[in-house]
């Protein structure tokens, strides 16, 4: 791609940077932008740069925050006691949302993955044994994504904490609400036979 | 969506008012960028805002361009009697890729469409009439989309400088190269009959 300006061609090739945007995405951008305010582009740096130098993260949880202790963390209405093991803020995010859970979260930053050069040394795991170490915890939840990468980041965690007495769980796969049966894979189909609930339990919390 | 940090709400918000990236896609991009280098972030921020402060448009032919007179419009090489009419910078590029134009262009900055509340008056339409009318063009090629717009945009200038003497011509409709007859549109098909080329020329430019 041959541009007519170097400004132009140095911003698309900064946006383009970006995952999932191509250079052509990227040229729409930067095309948008100029139509619109100049405003919009300094809000839009400023943020970005604001963002990036100001950022902290909580010291407990590891979530991304404001401030050293998150708003979860610091909440004494929930249960510190649980603690329920994720990926990044997006899974914070998702399951805040169900306001099904009352218990504190421990962000990870990623899951083992050898392939993307991600081993355990660079995820948040030695905090999260200590904490286990230290009795602070009763009971962890793996919530990590069902794949092949995120059930090798639970069993290695699993491994360590095996022999306290911390009860540990996973959230439950089988049928998503409103999926149809002929439709399902048979590995999730499976397991939502073998792991069935008691039928006044699958109601209860709706 | 609740965000537990106010700077990350600040860019994702910023983010997703860009066309095309809604506020997930732009958590998306937040959160690769927390994870790169900071200066990915500063390089970015400053591309952009240097972009939009210093960006220039052609006097002549209001293309980007980093100086008052655009590369195409000052290259002597160039036929600057023929001028293709374009809607944005992405067409110059498009044409100028082909390697088959050699006069210069004239960028619109968009087209007529009254939905989007975008009226003559504010399309450079205005100069391009002035160089028609000043006698410094002998042929005017329409190159818009071969929409609803770009018709009316064609047919708006073309009633206003069809009493002049310029040859006015628009770009081939037809079948794309590589195209199969039978899923080409009836309308395409069509015209593609009406409009058919000695068969001679049809290869000289292979």
């Amino acid at each position: 791609m041959e541009f007519s300006s170097k400004l132009i061609e140095k911003a698309v090739n900064e946006i383009a940077q970006l995952p999932g945007i191509g250079k052509r995405s990227a040229l729409r951008l930067v095309l948008h932008l100029l139509k619109q305010p100049k405003e919009q582009t300094t809000f839009l740096s400023q943020a970005l740069t604001q963002m990036r130098e100001n950022i902290q993260y909580c010291t407990n949880c590891h979530n991304i925050s404001d401030s050293l202790v998150c708003e979860i963390c610091s909440n004494t209405n929930r249960d510190h006691q649980v603690v329920c093991v994720v990926e990044d803020i997006r899974d914070v995010m998702a399951i805040e949302n169900t306001g099904q859970y009352r218990g504190i979260y421990h962000v990870l930053g990623g899951k083992i993955s050898p392939i993307d050069g991600v081993g355990p040394s660079q995820l948040k795991i030695t905090t999260l044994l200590e904490k286990v170490k230290q009795n602070q915890v009763s009971e962890i939840i793996f919530a990590l994504s069902a794949t092949m990468e995120g059930d090798t980041t639970n069993f290695y965690i699993y491994k360590q904490i095996a022999h306290s007495n911390v009860q540990i769980s996973t959230i439950a796969r089988g049928i998503a609400v409103g999926d149809e049966l002929e439709y399902a894979d048979e590995v999730t189909l499976g397991r939502s036979i073998l792991q069935r609930v008691p039928f006044e339990k699958s109601f209860k919390n709706n």
